[in-house]
């Protein structure tokens, strides 16, 4: 079977934005076996977007239609479908209802223009959106699928996972996908792929997928076989010699992303975690509290962005600071030891660096970074120079920072 | 004049790849006064990329394809154009000379395959590529411009800048655009454009877009004019318009998001900034300091992510924390009053709430936020209660903090 996607939207025609909802379609959709054929994006214009979604239904058994459901007059996407497939639109007064009861909670009126959204296209099933006021639509046309759904990723990603997902699986013929993945830290994507590719490159199946962000690869190794022990021995094959060959650079096995590794870490431990973070500035924090639960583990922080907040409130002495500054093996130490002693955390991480545009020196450069990490019984820092703007600069010492912490824990008696 | 850009390759039709060079080409083309009305991505399949050459001559008077000019029996361009529109392709002897005179420069043989890179439409003008082997074409077709550019980003910006924005100047009338950008906090998109429709719907020019995201919407007013004054005069008319009825609910006219506005108003106030987070976990000072410069008002923080960390780190009354419960008004106030003691800043913000998926009492349930403020002379706490996931509610959380910070920022005296 094949798919096209048509996305909605006149800023998805500027410079400034990419419809990336596709990306995500396009992953679910070949888990299923499906091909993707064709994208297309289209502005808010009624005309254009009934003749895409006449040409995608000519071509393709699957059409996905992204965004355009909200409830402005900008918004065509319900009216163009109609159009396109010459059905009429009724007015369902239970979606306002749930529409109207959903303001309620937030404490706001539902203005009149949200009663648009409440129009469905005659013969289709409502996708209902937990996350956002515009329900999505189903349509089989002729034995073509038609699926309306929000533009906001989360809307669009939960009501595509759970509710569309599980209506395509039912129509399509019997095949068992199985995905192993894998997250890799601290290596190029080059290095990475000098080292596996020898094992990859001998299999058709699975199908190897890197995808390759700063400091973090993530590898997809799927099998497509007839029944599900095929496919896991397959993946166990290929995996396991994969796995020999990187060791413990893997950091993640089942897709989660490197805080929440450490996370679970420290919580098989019984450990716990505190920070003291200046050019990173929360951003470690922020990272290892994305994950539910996190609060088992982590204690809390400090954001010492001057030298006098390191001084007074993490205690480093101020001649010392001056000497060292405040971008140094010195400060990065104290930092950590500062934040485990102010705590009690059975580990403390810190972060000190440059993280630019301004504030670079001859020694210290913009994207020199020290991070250091204390336990209980002693304390270390390292220097790091990362290149790139200011929010990778962040982004690469967050990603360090955890990554030294996984190492440390993953020592046996540490 | 529109313009549409076909982006040919099977690799963005998977779920790792995007096609990215139709935002540069969008650029260009919008500062000639072209609008973009469609984009389409097809794989490397001859037929189907002639019917999408064919439909979107159709529709518009320039053509842009992208890709699929190399050497491999997957580089359909050539082939696909030229059945579309019906006419032949000549072999080229000078660009292949040309073409092998480069790999010998790189020391290298020239491979019989690339001779297909010599075969040009009939009747079109080539453009040289000097960045790769794939020369680039542009075809007059009844006076709807079809261009055929390399997919490689740096061969295509060169050859379109150098040669084809040359070309298209002299095609089009001389024409301006110039755009302002509104950002507006603390409403619901169905609202603004409830307000402001009445107004953007009266013109046609400038045209009007509205970009949605969780508490953050931003709207641009795009004027097309035949010289730069008119087109100011158009954004000074409707803008002014708009501009009125949103008052102090737009926190940026220049596309800055609300951490740097916030952090601007800041720094004219010569006042600082310090932070204690709970629920949040540092971001909202991740928020603060993304922002280059932010060390000259910010000074950092506290993450007390724990009932201990609030008591020891920012003094609260742990019998009254008790009493009250993290999450409250008492607490949210406290912690905004021991952030801004224990730093001397002169304002803290202090978020404390449960951000779930796990954590809701009946009292508070998932979603409910405590934001507090406090200045020289006074704290303040408000509550809330965000709708969505983990990561959307500690979102809303910390954009609603910074604009309780901005309003009172802008209130005379404060």
């Amino acid at each position: 079977m094949n798919a096209e996607i048509v996305a909605v939207g006149s800023e998805l025609l500027t410079p400034q934005r990419l419809d990336t909802n596709s990306l995500y379609l396009t992953d679910q959709l070949n888990s299923l076996g499906v091909e993707l054929v064709m994208k297309m994006v289209v502005g808010d214009d009624r005309r254009r977007l009934a003749e895409a979604v006449r040409a995608a239904l000519s071509r393709s058994e699957i059409v996905i239609i992204t965004g355009g459901l909200g409830p402005t007059e900008d918004d065509v996407t319900r009216d163009a479908v109609a159009q396109a497939i010459g059905r009429s639109q009724s007015f369902h007064q239970d979606i306002c209802d749930w529409i109207e009861a959903r303001f309620k909670r937030m404490n706001r009126v539902m203005v009149e223009n949200n009663r648009r959204q409440a129009f469905v296209i005659d013969g289709a099933e409502i996708l209902e959106n937990d996350r956002g006021t515009a329900p999505g639509q189903w349509i089989n046309e002729h034995g073509r699928i038609i699926m309306l759904l929000p533009g906001p990723p989360n809307e669009l990603k939960a009501m595509f996972s759970a509710q569309c997902m599980p209506k395509l699986e039912r129509l399509l013929p019997p095949q068992v996908i199985r995905t192993r993945f894998y997250r890799v830290a601290g290596m190029p994507e080059s290095d990475l792929d000098q080292l596996i590719a020898p094992v990859y490159t001998k299999y058709e199946n699975p199908a190897t997928t890197i995808l390759a962000a700063p400091s973090d690869i993530q590898f997809h190794l799927r099998a497509r076989c007839a029944d599900e022990a095929s496919a896991l021995a397959v993946l166990a094959e290929v995996g396991g010699e994969i796995e020999q060959l990187l060791g413990d650079r893997i950091y993640s096995t089942d897709g989660r992303p490197l805080e929440a590794a450490v996370g679970a870490m420290l919580a098989r431990k019984n450990a716990t975690l505190a920070v003291a973070e200046s050019c990173t500035g929360g951003m470690l924090a922020e990272r290892i509290t994305s994950v539910a639960g996190s609060s088992n583990y982590f204690l809390g922080g400090f954001l010492t962005y001057t030298n006098r907040m390191k001084i007074e409130i993490l205690g480093i002495d101020p001649a010392e600071l001056e000497q060292h500054t405040a971008v140094s093996e010195f400060t990065a130490e104290a930092m950590a030891r500062g934040a485990k002693e102010r705590t009690g955390a059975s580990y403390a991480l810190s972060v000190t660096g440059v993280a630019g545009p301004d504030g670079g020196t001859e020694e210290s450069p913009v994207g020199t970074v020290w991070i250091g990490l204390a336990n209980a019984t002693e304390s270390q820092a390292r220097r790091y120079r990362f290149l790139g703007d200011r929010e990778r600069i962040r982004g690469l010492a967050t990603q360090t920072a955890l990554d030294l912490l996984r190492r440390k824990l993953g020592t046996a008696g540490s």
